[in-house]
């Protein structure tokens, strides 16, 4: 089994037979239990790939306030909880499982050396970790910085509140109009709500699904 | 004088004699002047090689404010400028001349053509876009989350109200020690303060010399 999930590893067919062994017997079987904190603080947990389930990175506050970085599902690859394997990622971040997880783990120590001596390997982590880096510039200038997330909440709340009504029958375009947003800023906010379970996305409009969180963000300074 | 920089450049010697020469033949070098914006919105200006002066990356708000994500100097690469040679990189930043600058600039069609070619160059792009997630990271922590330079600005402004001075002679342990905070992110805050010329540090303490800007950071929410 272990065996079979190496040789669909996207990176597998270009490591030397040497480097595809030590992976291999390096590679981990984890079980995660839905609200397992994984990784946190200073920790290097390793790199993680995902069977099945989904695992939350996100950042904390001093005062303990948390905001989500992005979801990994099956397929992905935590790159980030092994900032070990990295010397340019000096940050930390955390990561919990937001459901049960079936994953394969293997030790920073080791994917570093293999890294070392294989640039295909190595190419596979800094293009992981590249591209989490545009999914958080994506978060940190929508959500900290241009605060589409509270015009949005805002938005939505006015509907539900206008019409009495969860369900809000416009399209991502014309609630993009309204806000004098860009559709695809509203589509991917959308998407980070539906994500985050405050609202569900139809085809041909919007379910508000959590109210309390909906109005805590409308509200929001 | 274009062929002898080349040679300095911290990937030349890893690089194929025909790497080496389509690279420097497409170098180009290109003066800056202070306060000129070199790339905004979803231009893509090459990778930029910094020659002497100063410039700074930052992101715009749609309300037109800004934040600055970080500086470069001499020695240093400004790949985000470039955010069509990384195809991971989706997001785009803006880049001002802060200082009149010497620069070298190669296309950014060029550079990912030669390093599509060349590991080693691909490397170098991929490590120096990484330090620069983890300079960025540390922005958005410190001061979209933890407010930590609200903190500061308070203690500094609050100091300098106190003593009807200033310049504040406490070091930066102390400094962290009064504001409960770790030194590491005191003195790493002080430096964003100086290179934002709000304040100036010295040996036994640090000197106001933006009393306006320090307020503004005081009051903000």
């Amino acid at each position: 089994m272990k065996q079979a999930y190496c040789s669909t590893l996207p990176f597998w067919h270009k490591l030397s037979e040497n480097a595809q062994d030590r992976f291999c017997a390096n590679l981990k079987p984890q079980k995660y239990h839905r609200g397992e904190r994984i990784n946190g603080g200073i920790s290097c947990k390793g790199v993680i790939f995902i069977v099945s389930g989904c695992l939350r990175v996100y950042m904390l506050s001093e005062s303990g306030r948390d905001i989500t970085l992005f979801r990994l599902y099956q397929g992905d690859v935590c790159m980030l909880s092994a900032s070990c394997v990295l010397p340019q990622i000096t940050f930390d971040v955390f990561v919990d499982a937001e459901e049960d997880c079936d994953c394969y783990v293997i030790p920073g120590a080791v994917f570093a050396e293999i890294a070392d001596r294989d640039m295909n390997l190595k190419m596979f982590a800094y293009e992981t970790a590249l591209t989490r880096f545009s999914e958080v510039m994506w978060v940190v200038q929508q959500i900290h910085f241009m605060k589409v997330d509270r015009r949005l909440a805002v938005f939505l709340w006015d509907e539900m509140m206008r019409t009495g009504n969860e369900l809000i029958p416009l399209t991502q375009e014309q609630i993009a109009k309204y806000m004098s947003s860009a559709r695809e800023v509203v589509s991917r906010m959308l998407k980070y709500f539906a994500s985050e379970k405050i609202v569900k996305i139809f085809r041909k409009g919007v379910m508000v699904i959590d109210k309390k969180r909906l109005k805590e963000l409308a509200l929001a300074e």
